[in-house]
């Protein structure tokens, strides 16, 4: 008989369950269709659904379910568990979901947004286990943060910080979709590197296979970049090393001021794995001050997709385990 | 009878003493000469003596010490107390000093870099007293930097965060001493914002009055610059807006990052007063997403340079007043 905690990850198409011990191993993570039509009361009754099966499980099984933590995209009110708003859900407006969760399975719930979910996740059972002070980069569509001091996750003042895509990385930069110009994301997401690229080719024609691409498909993505790179391609080579340059730039600043033991990238660009993450180190290196030693680690992440659910599941072991 | 912290900040010049409440109301602060010539002995007898002054009137008054913080420059093993270098004093080297105030005193005593000392002074008495979340930017010879989370010092997990100088503002910008090219204090503290302006000047030649004061006393400081805004030049308004510029775009990116309370400007360019935080709001305004609400304030400190004594007398009230 043991405790365990249940976390899901809701994400836009579908969601994800797991339930995890104490020491932060996991069980195997099943998922369920994200219902868009259901509006809040089906979305919830999918979730609770999909967590009964769990504490069912763990009923069978002799163990004691003590919590649920709930990784949901935003903007949410953490403190009294309420979505905010769900853009691609309909009447997703100031929904209870936490409440809507924790009721019907007779279970205290926490919600918590989604990119610190999946931080927490490294930081408990992935690349940053055993590191209390914890950065993690999620570059996707854009670029998300997760950050964690002293094992604990940073919130802000007004729960909006935590936003490592919108520091300002080149002033009078990129226009950005926030308002802002030269973010973060505007170099090192995969979404507008690969954006950043078509432009540049557009511009100046030059000698690159990722224009055979762009002619039979219409546009390219970060994985052809790294792809062309690897065939020897130069123009896509030197589009990568920016990029790496951009992101080592970017993890220049957030180790001197957080000084964290890691820095772990997480999200699709990071699937490049070692391609990525070896010119990044490269950069960093190059770029760090010479005052003291290069002490933070810059590191992918090994959980990939699943470090939202566990990481939801370590959220509720943080709040009802001790 | 009251409880009562004595703080003391170290500083190259003068000793600073002061004794604060448990609510943050400080003494009158007094000062002692920096002993240069005594070695670490010498250094911990003045200190001790200026320490014992204030407990001896706390004793007469019928108060009761209950610990003594110390503020210092470093770098410092702030955990065993120790100095482990400091430049301008002989000997000074992997000296204990906390317990070299802390035995004679037969008090206990607690160690803490002057640049964290003077942020939680602010916290605790000054411009940011209230705000839990907060960071402080002291504009002097360099950029230094304390940050505050939940009332917490961030360390950084081999104490060297919190080093908000060395944020890097400008890829492949100007080569700052720590060996790292564009970083924040190369941008905005009052010594390169006043080398920049002289090397433009130098290089242009353009019309403006500060090219009289250089040729009269061999160079200019960041007041200079700013009288001469005053006085309508307009080239010195031109550099004056546009190291409050930078100025703003780093602090976009502690809000992005921390999403503080507020930000508070210390140190030599802060005097400027209303002259520097009038236009870095306006360019702060003008840099933000617009995603959320403004809700981080730029503010001036109010403590000016009685912080470091009164925030190391906070660190002992946070250590040992509980």
């Amino acid at each position: 008989m043991a405790d365990i905690c249940v976390g899901i990850d809701l994400g836009g198409t579908f969601i994800k369950f797991v339930a995890t011990s104490r020491d932060g191993a996991a069980s195997e993570i099943f998922e369920l269709p994200t219902p868009l039509d259901g509006g809040p009361t089906g979305l919830a009754a999918q979730m609770v659904s999909g967590a009964q099966k769990l504490v069912d499980q763990a009923t069978a099984s002799g163990d004691n379910v003590i919590g649920v933590g709930i990784g949901s995209p935003g903007p949410l009110d953490l403190k009294n568990g309420i979505v905010l708003a769900m853009p691609n859900i309909a009447g997703m407006v100031n929904v209870p979901l936490r409440d809507m969760i924790s009721e019907p399975l007779g279970l205290p719930a926490v919600l918590e947004n989604d990119a610190n979910a999946a931080a927490y996740g490294e930081y408990v059972s992935g690349a940053g286990k055993g590191s209390d002070d914890l950065v993690v980069l999620t570059l996707g569509t854009g670029v998300g943060g997760g950050i964690i001091i002293g094992g604990e996750l940073v919130y802000g003042a007004h729960q909006i910080g935590a936003e490592l895509g919108h520091m300002i990385l080149v002033p009078d930069g990129a226009q950005c979709g926030c308002g802002q110009h030269g973010c973060f994301e505007q170099y090192c997401s995969a979404k507008f590197m690969a954006q950043r690229t078509m432009d540049r080719i557009a511009a100046d024609e030059p000698q690159t296979a990722l224009s055979d691409i762009i002619a039979s498909k219409g546009s390219i993505d970060a994985r052809d970049i790294n792809e062309a790179r690897a065939a020897g391609d130069a123009f896509a080579a030197e589009a990568w090393d920016q990029t790496a340059r951009y992101l080592a730039q970017g993890c220049i600043s957030l180790t001197r001021i957080f000084d964290p033991d890691k820095i772990v990238l997480t999200g699709g660009m990071a699937k490049a794995g070692a391609d990525l993450v070896e010119p990044v180190r490269k950069h960093f290196a190059d770029l760090h001050w010479n005052l003291t030693e290069m002490k933070t680690e810059v590191a992918i992440a090994t959980l990939g997709s699943d470090a939202g659910s566990i990481g939801a599941a370590g959220v509720a072991w943080r709040k009802f385990g001790s």
